[in-house]
């Protein structure tokens, strides 16, 4: 494990230092696991308390802070300045893989492979596939027939990559994780439903990183397409010719149904959904659990079932929690122009007596 | 790729040609990705809009249509027509993988295999497996003790068929699919849980399938049954004794609790839950993340949480969107009340004052 | 198979024999489908009436009911007392398989192995894991480098147990689940997301129950904590950091997001979802699709979106349904208002005239 000095890593990220620069970091830690040598940060208020009890050597924070007494690296942006320096401790996704072909994994001939890759034990790849340069296919992954995978690539074991399927450089892909399933598309005849063959692909293009069980289906026809720097959290389910844009971020558990739009800079929260055949604009957000049941404007936030624009679901969301108390105040009201009614011998209800 | 004139495909699809029936098609596309020599459908009125701007020589549509200059074949159904021209065109899922056993397969004696079965890389069969003709098992799929496949069946890669589950003829089943997982049972002592042995099956009727990620609990004794023709999509929760009877379709994320019955022709849209113990009749829908607490009647749509009657749902939501505005008019009318009220020198109110 | 008198069982389990105590039995069945020389229970009020037409010859349960003529087993936890039975006939889960190491296995050497384990085909066990006595993993699991798993375990086929994550002794993991995939984490800078590298591991303790293709996510630094005898459904999502105490249950497709903590002897519904940093107190229940957004105190229930103490939200929900209605009365109850403003000349409506 290689060390650094807080002076160093002030330079390494371009942050300030405030108290002594001389300390040695050894590695890098959470702010409640943090022990004397290692170095933390604090970007979320929630976690300020924390500051006066962790026992990290240094923290990176974005503000002075008197209530922790050891150094302080000062910077806009603490928890991307605390990325730089994980990754200056930790050894890279990349290198950790041992190169070359293990013997047990099954590569036909004419399957195109790119230099310095690494395939792991059990792997199958079929026949007509192309994988690029430094990739890693970790144990026990399937890879389809035709399918292309680019360069620098990280699979887990036991993902899935259909037939065809085109994955661009940088991708990485969690366990489990399936790759141009079919479609769920079905010609009713009565009763009974029949399957229409999904002869499209799934494209991914670059640095995108698709989680664990999550589900990709492929085209009926055409291209369902996950587009760059997207992030796709765990157990996610995309149906056929989805269209994601750029940057979008997709948490667990969410669905987008089949031929919908999600533009780009994007955000589904967790456990959202939204039916087919809608667009969700540029930059809108879905917040957790929310069902978007028609196209959402670019730049727009929206939650609830059905999904609503986020401030006015929040004054509904507040409203139904006084509306046991209204129902009530009502029935009084109404009783309150009764008698009203009564005491000028007239009005609808003066009947009813 | 073979090449079919229109008047060819209106004979085979038993439509009617408007335009020109000479016109040579090579191959089938959707409405926005299809070139000149390609046919495609007009089925969903959302997409009305494309047929001016498609470059597809021809449309499969249930109406003339005079925006678009190509050849037309009208026809009812026209998604079921297209089905067969996709078919036309493409080599059907069974004919692609080739026949035999893979020689990294373990198929320990005994097991039954049927004729003209295709088994690939490092699947794992064990003891007492029976197999029917033609079925294909893709790569890396496991098939525990005393399993039962059909006929015709396509099971694709890291599919798990646990011990002693049946899977009928012309089943397909997609990646990371668990057939036959324990149920979810336990039996509370204090704070701890012992777990109850599930010493129930899955039963997986004919011309099911079932999507990638999908999981099917087997029942605590007796049986978790898929009827006939039912359709399931991606990570659908299926619990152990549920029961789905014939031509269901489930869509991606749906959940279904223990011992639950889905009658048949019914329809669970994305992320829909069902409580346990409860009938959901013949026909019934519920809409996306509807939340269905109790039995729901055959032939009866509900939707929201907790699911209610579609349209009495529908009414509902559009009531709550009209909620904060009501508020502030309730406290308006409360006020002309208290008006009234004073200016009679009466009411319950006024002794308020 | 073997066979036990009534009267035999009833000492087993410690009930009171009701009629025939010399009937003997040879396996055990839910009420419905029990045939003679069966023994079944009734604990579910709601399957009452299938009393009188089973077909068992024995049925467990708390109360003498007259409606059945087999005989009965009197006792207060009917479905405990069944579940010991269920055990006197079923085999153990970890005696059905055949001990050793298949040969297609792949151990490297320095793997620790413990006594009288069961590795199946396929499997790929890394570098520097360590596996405890009598534990088995069933065909095609991966086990990467580092990873600890304790004794009596059960994986079953196709789950990937990441590098340097921690399982405890007797701990059962279903198809397809993935412990240790990267946390869901992202510095943004810009419209870019740069990963964050996930350090940390999963630690699962003793008598955890793991379903089918759920997942867990490492920590970024540190641990995410499944504590003691917790028991999670299929398609579960834990994301990274997150703690779970001793004794809770998490049913399927629940989610819970990064650094949340719920508590011991919890219990989290189908479908539910937490958000992230917060606490769910022990002995908090989160209804079925509940969203929780704030933390909730120990021993409450919660339900609905936004999650509210559960008796109120049933009063919202059932006020919601009679707000349609309300609607209508509050146009009506308005009128009444503006005929009394004019019938005395007076009030703030009459302007309007």
């Amino acid at each position: 494990m290689p060390s650094y000095s807080i002076k160093e890593i002030a330079g390494i990220v371009g942050g300030e230092v405030v108290g002594d620069g001389s300390i040695v970091i050894r590695g890098v830690a959470g702010i409640r696991e943090a022990v004397p040598g290692k170095i933390t940060f604090l970007a979320n208020p929630k976690y300020e308390s924390y500051l006066a009890s962790t026992k990290a050597s240094a923290v990176i924070t974005a503000g002075g802070n008197g209530s922790f007494d050891g150094a302080i690296i000062n910077i806009d942006n603490p928890y991307l300045a605390f990325l730089k320096v994980v990754r200056l401790f930790a050894q890279t996704q990349l290198e950790k893989y041992s190169r070359g072909v293990h013997p047990t994994a099954i590569i036909p001939e004419g399957v195109k492979l790119g230099e310095d890759i690494s395939i792991g034990a059990y792997v199958v790849v079929e026949e007509n596939v192309s994988i690029g340069d430094r990739t890693t296919l970790l144990p026990l992954v399937c890879v389809n027939d035709g399918a292309r995978i680019g360069s620098d690539c990280l699979i887990y074991p036991h993902v899935t990559i259909r037939e065809k399927c085109e994955i661009g450089d940088r991708v990485i892909i969690h366990s489990g994780a399936v790759i141009g399933s079919d479609g769920f598309g079905y010609a009713r005849n009565g009763e009974e439903h029949h399957k229409i063959p999904q002869i499209g692909i799934v494209r991914i293009e670059e640095d995108v990183e698709i989680g664990a069980n999550t589900t990709i289906d492929r085209a009926t026809m055409g291209v369902t397409l996950i587009g760059h720097g997207s992030k796709l959290d765990n157990l996610v389910q995309i149906a056929h010719n989805v269209v994601i844009g750029e940057n979008s971020v997709v948490a667990a558990q969410a669905g987008i149904s089949g031929s919908t739009e999600l533009g780009k800079n994007g955000g589904l929260a967790g456990q959202a959904g939204l039916v087919g055949h809608i667009k969700i604009g540029d930059g809108a957000i879905v917040g957790a659990q929310g069902g978007v049941t028609k196209s959402v404007p670019a730049g727009t936030s929206v939650s609830g079932y059905p999904a609503r624009e986020h401030s006015f679901a929040r004054k509904i969301c507040a409203a139904t929690a006084r509306l046991p108390d209204l129902l009530k105040e009502f029935r009084n009201l109404q009783n309150r122009v009764d008698a009203l009614e009564k005491g000028k011998g007239s009005g609808p209800s003066a009947e009813d007596d």
